[in-house]
């Protein structure tokens, strides 16, 4: 059986392992707090992974029509794209549709309901602000009524409310995630209940991220949630306390191109393209640069990090320098992320292992859009 | 004809008029310096890009080796690998060579030498540091010569000399380019004198940086340059001088799809993905952010940029709110990158224009590793 070290570097490799613990800690938080779990597979962007993780899912979110696209013609048929609509991408939305995809839109403005155009009955989430202050309106935007109205001359249908809590991101501690977490479910339920009032049927009721599905009290009101790095999750989530270091599915696998080992440094074959230029950490109390470092089958090195990359070369920086002089040119090493979702997204397909290096599957990606 | 207006967005567009004019004066340069212009192609990763810039070239420096395999596909014999070789990487290095490709490899220690194991004549050039604190050993390090003799002993070959001034993109201004270039040069003829006094025939003595390669002021003993960025330009060049605004290649094409006009914030649909999470530029005095933005047909604004991405979602901040509220959902806008290399490498090809919206010719790249 093939094993990471017979791959040629740098390579992206998912622990299949751990992506169904974390899937089935998700799982068991959609049953508890009562809600669809509709998962986001911007990070996962793969069919095979989500199969693998939540084989009873039915209801997906995507970010891109490639997404759609992907997990359409595997015979997903209920997909929420969750990034505020536009005329030009109507044409895919409406073959999707034609081929039998019930794909729900977003938007946030009449004008955004104008531009749609006469469109045929089209399911349109309105989307809500929670605090996040990217898109949506406020729940008690006079807005939310006309905007309805709206689809309603347009032909379009009103499926329901969605909100994303991004800010959870920036959560100190757990009590600031649940405290958005009940602000993330109160906005949607209020715009619902405004949109029920004013004769709007409200069917679906979103909220979505994976700090607030973790960390939520109770979800009254809302019917579903779609957090999405919690398949992968990395160590940005790890240090909002959203999961411990043994949660961690994804990594990369670099070798070891040069460096001035008695100095602690080591050059490796991934940099910003391999690893991505994602800094989430730096606002953390645990900074890791570009990526904690450790051996091929085991969890990370402290005092190892990624400390800078270009193009196609990483620094690897070791407190202990003797450390790096055990470490000869062509050592493999594994690389943990800041941020899966950008990690993963220079890569065509996962290599899959399962708690071991033997490689057991090849899992490809939805790239681009 | 189609029409960038035409297109879904986020795309890729490269101005085959600014490409080619950014090529002309690099190929002057070249010729005025006395040297092979051997252009690196991590920027542009694609046979038709520069087929079109430089037809003349045939001596090419890679990043990956799926460039040198693309590039070798399109019938380049004379390629240089410039990122440190490991021994796993060795089977396609002499799957390459075997096919006919004078594929060069580069190192710069007696272990990664002796790590090529029975190397069968393999061109190998020595990597030189000249004060980047990359890759490399010092000119007058005694590993040079050791390194020249590990390598008969392996039976490969000493091919020649290379250094890469990677700090010239910290300079301050051009006369510091300047004395790094003297520097970059100084560093291969020294290395290269040294290794023609051992006995080591040093037939390639090489130099790139883009910035070196546009302000040197002679390379008396080098034979060729290896830059790279030159081909697209990008704003972090164009604030270390190297070029001006009339010279950016490279722009995303993304779409208004929602925002908050009245604050001057709109919301794109190209976010850390489409745009890269490059910040190159935070250390310039002129900031970009994520980018500089404008219309489809003009250069950009003043006074715009993309101020925050995420996944999928670009924040552009508008100094004059006025100017936002005039862009309804839908808007095409076109954004310029901090670092073109970066952005470029999230898309699979490249939508061609030239200096118009006109599309006239879709270019594929070599992505990945």
């Amino acid at each position: 059986m093939p094993n990471l070290e017979d791959l040629e570097t740098p390579t992206l490799v998912l622990d299949r392992a751990r992506l169904a613990a974390n899937a089935r800690r998700m799982r068991e938080r959609a049953l508890v707090l009562g809600v669809t779990l509709r998962p986001h597979v911007k990070t996962i962007k793969s069919v095979a992974a989500l199969r693998h993780a939540l084989p009873e899912v039915t209801a997906i979110t995507v970010s891109t029509l490639a997404e759609a696209e992907h997990f359409a013609a595997a015979g997903y048929r209920d997909i929420l794209y969750g990034v505020g609509i536009v005329p030009t991408k109507l044409a895919r939305v409406q073959a999707l549709r034609a081929a039998g995809v019930d794909l729900k839109v977003v938007l946030d403005s009449e004008a955004a309901a104008a531009a749609l155009g006469e469109a045929g009955g089209l399911p349109v989430l309105i989307e809500i602000d929670c605090g996040q202050g990217r898109a949506g309106i406020a729940p008690d935007a006079p807005a939310l009524i006309a905007i309805a109205r709206r689809l309603g001359r347009q032909g379009a249908r009103v499926a329901g409310v969605m909100t994303h809590a991004g800010h959870s991101y920036g959560a100190a501690e757990v009590a600031e995630i649940q405290s958005i977490a009940a602000a993330e479910r109160d906005a949607v339920v209020v715009a619902a209940a405004r949109l029920e009032a004013a004769g709007f049927p409200c069917p679906i009721v979103s909220v979505g991220s994976t700090p607030t599905a973790l960390f939520a009290d109770d979800l009254d009101g809302v019917t579903e949630m779609r957090p999405g790095v919690f398949f992968l999750m990395d160590v940005f989530q790890a240090g909002l306390g959203c999961c411990g270091g043994e949660a961690l599915a994804l990594s990369v696998i670099a070798s070891v191109v040069g460096g001035r080992p008695e100095e602690g440094l080591l050059l490796i074959d991934a940099g910003g393209l391999a690893l991505s230029q994602d800094r989430s950490t730096a606002g953390q109390p645990l900074d890791i640069g570009y990526g904690l470092v450790g051996p091929l089958d085991g969890p990370p090195w402290a005092g190892v990090r990624v400390a800078r990359v270009n193009q196609e070369h990483g620094f690897v920086q070791f407190e202990d320098a003797a450390q790096a002089m055990r470490l000869p040119i062509g050592t493999r090493l594994r690389i943990w992320p800041n941020h899966a979702c950008m990690m993963a997204a220079a890569y065509p397909a996962y290599q899959v292992v399962e708690g071991g290096t033997a490689i057991v599957d090849r899992w490809t990606r939805a790239n681009h859009w």
